[in-house]
C-alpha cells in the first residue's frame, strides 16, 4: 500500500494565496513591515508559513512562560490583516489591540469607534497558528465576514 | 503676608473618599488584590495616594523606556475600579484591557459584549496620575458616567 503525499504543492499554495484576499493581505502586511528587506526574496508561501502550525508541532511548543516576541508579532500580523480586510470591505478604520499579559492568555481586539468588530480570547498563545494554509484562509475569512456583518448592522456605534 | 496651607487635611481626604463611590471602589480594589496583607494597616488615603501625581512630580518622571510594573498595576487598578463602578450602576459585566506596547503609549479599554464602554489612549503612561484627590475623583466619575450613558443608549450591543 502506498500513501499519497498530502502536503500541498507550492504552486497550489500560491494559487490559494492569489485567490484568497485574506491570505494576500497577510503577505502584504508582512512585506509592508519588512523595513530591512529581509523577506524581499522570499516566496509568498514562505512568508505566511509561520502561521501554519500543525497539531504535532503545537504539542512540541511549551506553554510555560511569556509569549516570545516573534510569536507576538505573528499574532499581531494575523489580526492586522483582518483589520485591513475589514477596512477594505467596510471603509471603517479600526484599531488592533493585543493584550497578552498572562503567560499566553489574553485578548485580541479590533474596534472602530465604540464597536468591537472582533473580540477573541487567546489562550496558549505560544502555539498560535493554523493546521494548514486552507484553515488559515478559512478562519481569517470567517472572522472578517462576521465583523463585516456586525459593522453593517451597527454602523452607528462604529462612528461614535 | 502669610500663605495659606492648601494641602488638604487627612480628615478632609477621608471624608472625600467616604462620599465618593469611585474613590471608595479604588480603595476596595487595592485591598482586594492585597494578597499578602501589605496594606492592611494603611489608611485609605495612603492606599490611593500613588494615583495623585502633581505636575511638578510628573516633570521628574522620565518617559524613556517601558512603563514599570508598579505604574502598570496603578493604571490597571484605576480602570478596574471604573469597570467595577460601571457594573454596580448598570449590572453589565465588563472586561478591562490595558495595552501598553509602545514605551508609554497604548490603550485602556473597558468593554461589555461588543460595546466599548471606555476607550482611552494612553500616552506618557509612566506619568499616569492626577493632580489631586479631587481631580482623581472627578475624572473617575466622568469616565464612569459617560460609560453608563453609553450603556443606557446601546445596551443591546453590550449583550452581543
Amino acid at each position: 500500500m502506498t500513501t499519497t503525499e498530502t502536503t500541498p504543492q507550492s504552486t497550489d499554495i500560491q494559487e490559494l494565496i492569489n485567490s484568497t484576499p485574506f491570505l494576500k493581505e497577510l503577505v502584504r502586511q508582512v512585506r509592508a513591515h519588512d523595513a530591512y528587506g529581509s523577506y524581499r526574496n522570499w516566496s509568498d508561501e514562505l512568508i505566511i508559513k509561520p502561521l501554519v502550525v500543525t497539531k504535532e508541532q503545537k504539542k512540541k511548543i511549551s506553554v510555560e512562560g511569556e509569549v516570545d516576541p516573534i510569536t507576538k508579532s505573528r499574532i499581531a500580523t494575523f489580526y492586522r490583516a483582518i483589520a485591513s480586510r475589514i477596512e477594505q470591505e467596510t471603509g471603517l478604520l479600526s484599531q488592533v489591540v493585543i493584550d497578552l499579559s498572562h503567560e499566553g492568555f489574553g485578548w485580541a481586539l479590533i474596534f472602530s469607534g465604540r464597536l468591537l468588530l472582533v473580540s477573541k480570547t487567546l489562550r496558549d498563545a505560544q502555539r498560535f497558528g493554523f493546521e494548514s494554509f486552507e484553515k488559515l484562509a478559512a478562519e481569517g475569512d470567517k472572522i472578517v465576514n462576521s465583523a463585516i456583518e456586525l459593522a453593517a448592522k451597527h454602523g452607528e456605534i462604529a462612528q461614535l
